[in-house]
């Protein structure tokens, strides 16, 4: 009992209606999807569908989350492309093979990362930066399908040379391919404006409704594919389709694991499992709260990296925990990872039973049903948010943003993530200070410039808010040793420290130094309001064991001494 | 006036006599230093002279501090020798081009972070991070000199590979040289150890005897170019010496101003420029911490901007304000940078009139004084300090020494910066976080686990000690809901932020959501304590806006508020 997963020990009957209706409806919807990130990721279609399969399995087994569907990702799949290319042809054997030598370098890394405890890494990523990731990864993954809605090859090292590619091509494109995907497009854009409402006029409860809605990309697809067969698009007008694709599971194939391989793929890997995981928990964080549920992220390493091994067993690439994946797995009333073995189930009946027919589906439809699933991702409303709260925060969004389309995925998290330390390092670095007097007829101690309040002659007494380390500790001197310059007449420098929550070795010193100063002056430096954890801490220095005397438990307690004194 | 520095418009006449003399005793003393310091950086040992006169003139009049010499130092020397090893010859023309061209960038890159006003840089440098740093580099320095003190040519690309070229080397040793490295060694190690004290016990002042200790390495120097003169030591047995010096100043060589010489010296430049700032701001500091004045950052940088110019256009090597340099001159009675022009001018007065008599000077005796002085450098006690106050400050201490003597300057910095924030991040990203109630009878309120308080049932009150940010956010929650799982019976949540200083967008959201989560579970979110500036910004947001009639002055209101609903 103990190697089940909890899910399944707590397993509830109730549960098995809505587990099983969810796992058939996720199935047929995550069909389209599947196919087309497969195909974003330069892959074979099929092998979108084998990374459906065993993978949600694996995860189901060993993830934390009750509602996460595991898949091929749009993001990942994007940063597989990006790390590919450079390395072999897309579509070649070894394109494959090293596809999954490096989902399977990604499983590794995210055990390894589990059995580490590395799951609080998720939280270093502040949340404009990843905002401003997913809306120019988004932007970037549309771009790179425009080709295939003109049925030319045009691509670039980025956006900007990707979109002059396609000017470029422009007078080449095919009008089967224009015409097929830019209905496409148009047809997705109004099911997703109009049809969920549509369907709701028309008596269906929302949920319903909603899921009608989300069955369009499936619908089209088919028809597509129906289209272009009857017709024999691909043969008669040169319609790109998805082609033959071979009956039944694939073989596992290794011949990519060479020490070249591996070594070319280190970095890559590790920056899709963290993209992948940094992705995978919130959406599971989102769902989480939803049900009061708890998200463990070392489990979510666990689960991922399980996946991951699996769909490198499966002959396809690496996977992720998807947020359309998880929203259509939600909706269709899962209750329990057993909806995302059913629908495993279902895709896996789906391959064998159709593989002949999905030779026929049009790429451009697929590049179509691409774009529109990212489009919802360009989260234009975060930007304008952190614009209103947060100059800083909305400057570090948009540089993430423009360093993904300009620079490439890697680049643009390597500038988020540089950004939001030195926007925290920056605005720690110039603390808040005030000078403090008693509100007349209280304990209460507030800022001189804020309030009508009392001070004492020969008291200085400053509150600083902000822990005091290596970057502000020169500042906190600077300005106390201004303050000091103002009143020739202090005798006493009280400190209160009710926001200092920790002073580093470099602050520590220059505190130990001040107190020397300031006593070779004659005045008397004292703290107040000194946390317990820090006062702990600070009685094993030699600053701690001279102030001794001098620390208060209260600014109010500080105040009335300096007042006995001046008596 | 305006033109005039502002020492020189307030300047005292009863200062002329301390600033003369200390000018003529700070010159005799830098003698030795600068030629050893010229001889480190792979140049001629005249140019450590040059670079002693116009820069230190340029200081004067640029920049902020007091007391701080500017010449040739240990640090900036080293790196310049490892920065331009890869690219020349040392003892060429062209090496000597080279170290002019990157006094000259470095020089631009520092009058350009001057009026960018980016002097504030110097505060993200940790101490630990800089204490390991030098501590590091003075070993580096050391072992680079032993080759001279042996008479042989080994060096590696590391500490470790230099030391084993040495032990290579050992059999080859000249026994002139050692002898003469050798017994300096041992006599300035014993005139650092005893002839301060014991000219003090035979009458003189502390200062003077400390002066007169300081005089050593003159003496020294003189006394083996002498010895050497006389036996013509290097013709008979083959001794290393200083050699021929062209007689007066040098002309300025720019053939070396190639588009790549520029671009192989960027990083170099840069790094040196900040080495060289940070070294000379904390010197300054600590020197106007002891007369109660205050250094400026960006005049520091305008200032030492102007001097690597000026060293520049003396066909010298890059130079910054030194730590011995400024003790010399502070403990020799200098009142004002005027005591600098003085030496400089005695400097080259000396250069005029000894040109002949340098070339005598042996190497390995100027390899003894640059020993002896950077081994004063490695400070084993800061480790000590830092490993009892903060674990994570010392390994970081330790991660840059260690990066610096197995990887070179650079690396160790590098190092350092990322582990000082790296630190930062992970501290703030565990908050302390204290459950609250009433210390019985007074309006405090404190940690249910550190005293004996009084609580109202249905009120959790909460206090965090850190302010909340997306390194934070999650493990905050994640916290709130194990509380909160643990007494059913809640309805309110209090946030006690007197300890929370910012809020950034990620936290924001999290409390945005946690809020709605929470009144979906009949649980009302309060605030209290929430400082001015920070309620400021959350009127701005939705939060804010809903949460207007639950934002309390204090926890005490908060708990009256409670108290009165549970009634």
């Amino acid at each position: 009992m103990r190697l089940l997963p909890p899910w399944l020990r707590d397993y509830q009957r109730a549960w098995l209606a809505g587990d099983f209706s969810a796992g058939l409806i996720a199935a047929l919807l995550l069909i389209p999807q599947s196919l087309a990130y497969a195909m974003l990721a330069g892959m074979p279609a099929q092998t979108g569908l084998y990374a459906s399969i065993l993978p949600a399995l694996a995860y189901a087994l060993f993830g934390s989350s009750m509602s996460t569907a595991v898949g091929p990702v749009a993001l990942t799949s994007l940063m597989t492309l990006s790390a590919l290319q450079p390395l072999a042809d897309v579509g070649s054997t070894h394109y494959q093979g090293l596809a999954l030598l490096l989902a399977l370098m990604s499983g590794l890394m995210l055990l390894l990362m589990g059995l580490l405890r590395l799951g609080f890494l998720a939280y270093f990523l502040s949340q404009p930066v990843v905002s401003g990731f997913i809306s120019g990864s988004a932007v970037l993954i549309a771009v790179s399908q425009l080709q295939h809605l003109l049925g030319v090859q045009a691509s670039g090292s980025n956006v900007f040379a990707s979109l002059a590619a396609l000017a470029q091509a422009l007078p080449q494109a095919q009008p089967v391919a224009l015409a097929l995907g830019g209905s496409s497009l148009l047809l997705l854009w109004l099911a997703r404006r109009t049809l969920g409402a549509g369907l709701a006029r028309l008596g269906l409860s929302p949920a319903l409704a909603d899921l009608g809605a989300r069955l369009a990309p499936l619908l089209l697809v088919v028809l597509a594919a129906a289209v272009a067969a009857q017709w024999q698009l691909a043969q008669r007008a040169g319609l790109a389709v998805v082609g033959v694709v071979p009956q039944g599971l694939p073989q596992l194939q290794l011949q990519a694991l060479t020490l070249e391989g591996v070594q070319a793929l280190l970095l890559p890997a590790l920056l899709i499992s963290l993209v992948g995981f940094v992705g995978s928990v919130s959406v599971a964080q989102a769902f989480a709260l939803r049900r009061q549920q708890r998200v463990l992220p070392d489990r979510e390493l666990l689960g991922l990296g399980a996946a991951n091994l699996a769909s490198a067993a499966s002959g396809a690439f690496p996977v992720a925990g998807g947020f359309s994946r998880t929203v259509v797995n939600f909706a269709a009333g899962a209750q329990s990872p057993l909806a995302g073995v059913f629908s495993a189930l279902w895709i896996g009946v789906v391959i064998f039973a159709l593989t002949g027919w999905f030779e026929h589906v049009p790429l451009p439809v697929l590049a179509a049903t691409i774009i529109v699933a990212v489009a919802s991702l360009v989260d234009v409303q975060a930007l304008r948010d952190a614009w209103r709260y947060d100059r800083a925060d909305a400057l570090a969004l948009l540089a993430t943003a423009g360093g993904v389309l300009a620079l490439g995925v890697e680049a643009g998290i390597a500038i988020g993530v540089s950004l939001s330390l030195a926007v925290l390092v920056w605005r720690s670095s110039r603390p808040h200070m005030a000078v403090l007097g008693r509100v007349p007829g209280t304990e209460h101690y507030r800022s001189v410039e804020r309030h009508q309040v009392e001070t004492v002659p020969g008291l200085l007494a400053v509150r600083v808010d902000e822990s005091l380390f290596f970057a502000n500790a020169t500042v906190f001197e600077d300005r106390l040793q201004a303050l000091l310059a103002q009143d020739p007449g202090v005798k006493r420098v009280l400190l209160v420290c009710s926001a200092v929550n920790q002073i580093d070795a470099t602050a520590l010193s220059m505190l130990t130094q001040l107190d020397g100063h300031l006593a070779g002056r004659g005045i008397e430096l004292q703290m107040a309001e000194v946390k317990g954890a820090l006062m702990d801490r600070l009685q094993r220095t030699p600053l701690g064991t001279a102030l001794q005397r001098r620390v208060f438990l209260s600014a109010h307690e500080a105040f009335e001494a300096a007042r006995d004194a001046a008596k």
